[in-house]
C-alpha cells in the first residue's frame, strides 16, 4: 500500500526542518542586526500560519521580550480603516503568500513607512513582494490540503528569530540545532497510533487543551482533525477553559491534553485529574511518565527538549492521530471535502 | 411561573446600560484627556471579558486606531517571564476583578511604569486596586453563572473609549446615548424564541460565524451555548473558516450567523449561500430582510444601530436563545453544571 502525501510530508519533517535551519539560520541573524527598533510587532495569519502566530506571541516574549499583536484583517480590508502602527514590526505568516487580506496588512505596514517581515514557503508570492525581509521556508512543494511541514517550519523560523534576539542567543541556537533529530525520534515512536485511532473511530467532537508555549499546539491539533477527521474539536488553555467551557464536559469526552514538562505542567496536571473526576477520556501528549499514565491514550514524546521548542515536537502525534483517525474512517486525507489547498480570503 | 435570575438579567440590561453611560461617560472622557502617550494596547481578560476585548481590538483601531495586543498572563505568572511593556496601555477587564493571572498582568505594567486601566463591576477588587484609573460598570451583583448584563455593559464601556478617543466624538458620543433603547428593542422582539428554540432541544453541536465588529459575538454566542446547554459549539471568523474548519460542514449542522448590515456583509451572505449549498441550516441574526429570508429561525436586530456598536445588541438574540434552549432542555440556567461565579486561575 502506498502512504499517502499526508504521511509523505509528515514523515519528511526532520529533513525539512534540518535543511531550513543551515540555510536561514544566517540570513534570521542578518535581519535580526538590520531591523530597525520597535516597541511591539503585528502579525497576521489564516489557518495553521495563525497558529505559528500564536506560538510567536509565547516564544518572542518569553525569549526576547516583545509584546506581540495578532492583526484584524478586516479593518484593513473590509472596513478599509487599518490602526496606526506606530511603533511596530509588521509580520505576515502564510504557506502560500497568496491571501488577500494578510498581503493587505503588510502592505499597510510599509505604507506607514514600518518595517515588514514575510515568513512563507514560495518566495516569489504576493505577500514576499510585499516585505522588506523574506525567510522562506524551503519545505518544498505541499501537496496535500492540511499544512504538517510548513507549519513546523514556520515554527522553526519563529523559533530562531526568537533565538537570535534572546541574550543567551548561542545556547537558544545550539539547542535548535538538535531539533531535527527530536522530531525523527518522536515520528520513529509514534507508529502504534494507527492502532490507537482506531478507538475513537466514532468519535463526533472531543476539547484539545495546552497551555504557554504549546496553547498554539492545541489549536493546530484542532485544525488538522477539524480538516481530515470532520470531528468537532474545540481548543482551549487550561485557563480559559475553567472559564466557562468546562461545563460541557461530559461522561466520555475525548479530551487531548498537551502536557510536556515545563511550568506549566502542574497546572495542566490539576486540569487532568478534574477531568477524570468528571469522566472524560484522556489523551496525554508528554514525556513525562506520570502524565502518560494518567491517560487512556498515551502519546509519548521524548525528553531533552527545552520548553520553548516543545511545540515542534509536541504536534507531531496529533498529525499522526489524524491522519490514522481519517484513514480509520475511510476518508482520503490528501484531499478534504471542500478544500483547497490555497484559500484566499479578502 | 417566576422567571430565572438570567432572565432577569437578560432584561435589566437596557437599564443597566443607561445607567453606566449616565454615570461613566464624563469619567471616560476625563480619563482620556490624562493618559500619557501610547504606541499601542495590551489587553488582559478571561471568558466573557475576553471577547469585550476582542470587541476592543475592532472598535479602539476603528474609530481611535490603537493597535490592541491580548495579553499572554501564563508568561507573567507560571513562567515568570513577561515580556517587556514599552510604549503600552495596560488593559484589565474582569467582571469580579479576581482572577490572579489578570491581576498579575497588571501588577506588571504598573511594575515597568506604563499607565493601567481596571474595567470591573467590583470597584474594590484586586484588579481595581492594581490600576491608575478603573471604570465601574455599575451593573448590580450578577447573580447567575452566565455574564450577560455585565458582557454588555463591557462592550458599553470600551465603546465610551472608542468615542472619546475618536475625532468624531460628539456624533459617536450621540450614538452611544441611543443605545439602551436600541437594546430594549431587541429584546422586546426576542420574545418567540422560546418558541423557536424547541427545534433545538437535541442538537449537540454548532458553528457560530461572525466578522469584524461582531467577531467578539460570535465568540461570546458560542461561551452562552456551552455554559447553558453544553452544546459543543465553534466560533469563527467568516475568513478563518474557509481556511480549514468548512470541511467539519455536513448535512443538518446548525450555523449560526452574525451578519448585521455592515462592510463585512457581502462576505458573509456570500458565506451564508455556501453553507445553504453543502445543507447547513441557517439562523441568522441580522437586521436584514434578506439576511433573514436564508435562514430556518430568523433572529432579527433593529436598524439605526451603526456598525460599531452593533456588537451590544447582536448578542441580544443569542443570549435568550441560549437561556431558552437551556430551560428546553431541562437545565438550570442560572447555575450550569461543574461552574462557580468567580473563577480563580493562575
Amino acid at each position: 500500500m502506498s502512504s499517502s502525501l499526508l504521511e509523505q510530508e509528515i514523515r519528511s519533517q526532520p529533513e525539512v526542518l534540518a535543511r531550513l535551519l543551515e540555510r536561514e539560520r544566517p540570513h534570521v541573524e542578518e535581519i535580526v542586526t538590520s531591523l530597525p527598533p520597535f516597541t511591539h510587532v503585528l502579525i497576521a495569519a489564516r489557518g495553521s500560519s495563525d497558529h505559528a502566530a500564536l506560538y510567536a506571541k509565547y516564544v518572542w516574549a518569553a525569549l526576547a521580550g516583545h509584546t506581540i499583536a495578532l492583526a484584524t484583517p478586516s479593518l484593513y480590508t473590509l472596513y478599509g480603516r487599518p490602526p496606526r502602527l506606530d511603533g511596530a514590526l509588521v509580520v505576515g505568516i502564510s504557506q502560500s503568500g497568496q491571501s488577500p487580506d494578510i498581503v493587505a496588512v503588510l502592505e499597510e505596514g510599509r505604507r506607514q513607512g514600518r518595517p515588514t517581515l514575510a515568513i512563507t514557503n514560495d518566495a516569489s508570492s504576493p505577500l514576499a513582494r510585499a516585505a522588506d525581509h523574506v525567510v522562506a521556508l524551503h519545505a518544498g512543494a505541499e501537496r496535500s490540503v492540511a499544512a504538517t511541514k510548513t507549519y513546523t517550519a514556520q515554527l522553526t523560523v519563529l523559533a530562531l528569530f526568537a533565538a537570535a534576539w534572546s541574550p543567551e542567543s548561542a545556547s537558544h541556537l545550539t539547542a535548535l540545532e538538535a531539533l531535527p533529530s527530536a522530531v525523527a525520534q518522536v515520528l520513529a515512536q509514534s507508529t502504534d497510533i494507527a492502532r490507537l485511532a482506531e478507538r475513537y473511530r466514532y468519535m463526533d467532537r472531543c476539547v484539545v487543551i495546552g497551555r504557554g508555549f504549546n496553547y498554539a499546539t492545541a489549536f493546530e491539533l484542532t485544525l488538522k482533525l477539524k480538516e481530515l477527521t470532520y470531528v468537532m474539536a474545540n481548543a482551549y488553555s487550561s485557563a480559559d477553559f475553567r472559564h466557562g467551557p468546562i461545563a460541557t464536559v461530559d461522561v466520555g469526552l475525548p479530551a487531548i491534553l498537551i502536557m510536556p514538562r515545563d511550568a506549566t505542567y502542574s497546572d495542566m496536571r490539576e486540569l487532568a485529574e478534574e477531568l477524570q473526576r468528571r469522566g472524560a477520556e484522556l489523551l496525554v501528549i508528554s514525556e513525562e511518565a506520570e502524565a502518560l499514565a494518567l491517560a487512556r491514550t498515551p502519546l509519548p514524546l521524548v525528553s531533552g527538549v527545552p520548553d520553548w521548542l516543545s511545540p515542534v515536537t509536541a504536534i507531531l502525534p496529533g498529525q499522526m492521530l489524524a491522519l490514522h483517525l481519517a484513514l480509520t474512517r475511510g476518508y482520503n486525507p490528501d484531499v478534504p471535502r471542500g478544500l483547497q489547498k490555497v484559500t484566499l480570503t479578502l
